[in-house]
């Protein structure tokens, strides 16, 4: 079974002295490639080895590049790569924000390898490398940024290698899901139950898991599947914003026209689209 | 001018022996309300000091009530609160991700208050206290986890205080929006600059600044106005995702019909939509 985020029992920064001895920890699996996953779940590792010369090791943030296309003994680009296996793996994750394990080979003199922690893949595309070859290429941020990592090589990075001038910025908005809303979006295949709309992108559809009564403190509402709607992004705020509601029959209430869309294996809680609507309606009146 | 974000020179940690001088370092300018804020322009701080008996602190998670309608001298909720003024405020900084600072009243025998850094609003709601009154509330979430604080008292959290069983989810979207991007929206309304949909909730409009040429390597676009579209998040999910592009005429190609809607005031640059339609060409041929 593919294992998505932290290995129970490897910290972030537990030396390898092998690709076998790291395969056998489950840090990363493959003995040969650096991406590990799949189209249909998504990718749960890399290694970057310095192996691929477009690669770029930030610390915190890494540029990687996808997979296929090149010379096993040169390491050029001699083909374009594809959006298949490893690098659709990677765009899975994009999509779905799964956690990537990321490894580092060591610059020593008996190459090494640390696991450096978990990174979301931040944004995806594809260029034509310096040989002319169409390559994809991945940009990863480090979740936890206490637990500071370094590239490849001995040496912590001197102060300001970091990615350099990143623009002051503001969170405006964070989408969260469990992997039960996961289990909910997919068995609307990520159709969006208020406005039946369907985000679909190279590399597969995109929807949100939405509590209806929301987790955490004060609300305290469950993480299962019957307080749960798949949304797409616009009707999630607008939901969450107390824009609208629902009534107990599936109608919605307030800026929107409609029904909720409903599907024979995922019951909806009535009990928590009521919660849903005291909110909304204190809110509005 | 109302200070969004740290205050330079004022450390998270620091401890102010009054409100006074709380006010003077510019933390918490009001003396009396514990909101600092407007209603176009969102609030930058808040003040937590147990004056409210539905407050909840669980150090980097905070429930906080809104203001107004409790009796000066009992406390005790006497009318509703209105999404006015400070309340309004925090719901603006809710819609635009606005970060507030936040400072602590300490329990000692003479009440000092402790800046705890900043925090974004994470989510808003209306209940009915129980005194049978309307009052509107807020769930904070400490933005930088590294720096711990502790909610009211001398002493720190002990383990397992933290708000409890926060279920396991996955980050799968982080929309950050930068000072250029704010003003590109207000130029726009709000309004998608793709789809005309305007996102509409209690509280005010939301949009996502979206950077047409991407910021940060190796894409290295500039945060300026020109190189910013303001878009519904759908539109914002299906253009950084490469279910479509732009051409130089303003018509989309790809899975999008119709003509970017353009303003005077907004001048959107063709060398930067030039570059996302070379990255969309290459993901999708």
């Amino acid at each position: 079974m593919r294992v998505f985020g932290e290995i129970e029992g490897i910290a972030v920064g537990t030396e390898f002295a092998s690709r076998a001895e790291l395969a056998a920890s489950g840090i990363h699996k493959p003995i040969q490639t650096g991406i590990s996953g799949s189209e249909s779940n998504g990718a749960d590792s890399i290694v970057i080895s310095g192996g691929y010369a477009d690669d770029e090791d930030y610390g915190d943030y890494i540029v990687y590049m996808g997979q296929g296309g090149n010379d096993p003994v040169t390491k050029l680009q001699i083909a374009d790569q594809e959006l298949t296996r490893g690098n659709l793996a990677l765009v899975v994750s994009y999509i779905r924000g799964l956690p990537v394990r990321v490894t580092r080979g060591l610059r020593s003199r008996h190459r090494t390898y640390r696991y450096d922690g978990l990174y979301l893949v931040e944004r995806w595309w594809a260029e034509i490398s310096r040989s002319g070859h169409k390559i994809f290429r991945y940009a990863l941020r480090q979740i936890n940024e206490k637990a500071v990592s370094t590239p490849s090589g001995e040496l912590p990075l001197p102060t300001g290698s970091q990615e350099p001038d990143r623009v002051k910025s503001y969170t405006t908005r964070v989408v969260r899901d469990t992997a039960v809303a996961e289990m909910v979006k997919k068995i609307h295949t990520y159709q969006c139950q208020v406005c039946t709309e369907l985000i679909q992108r190279p590399g597969g559809a995109y929807a949100e898991g939405a509590h209806i009564r929301p987790l955490g403190r004060p609300h305290n509402g469950p993480d299962t599947a019957d307080n749960i709607l798949c949304l797409c992004p616009n009707c999630h705020v607008l939901f969450s914003g107390w824009a609208f509601s629902i009534e107990d029959d599936g109608s919605f209430i307030g800026g929107m026209s409609g029904t909720l869309v409903e599907h024979e294996e995922h019951a909806v809680s009535r009990d928590h689209i009521a919660y849903h609507r005291r909110c909304y309606q204190r809110v509005i009146t």
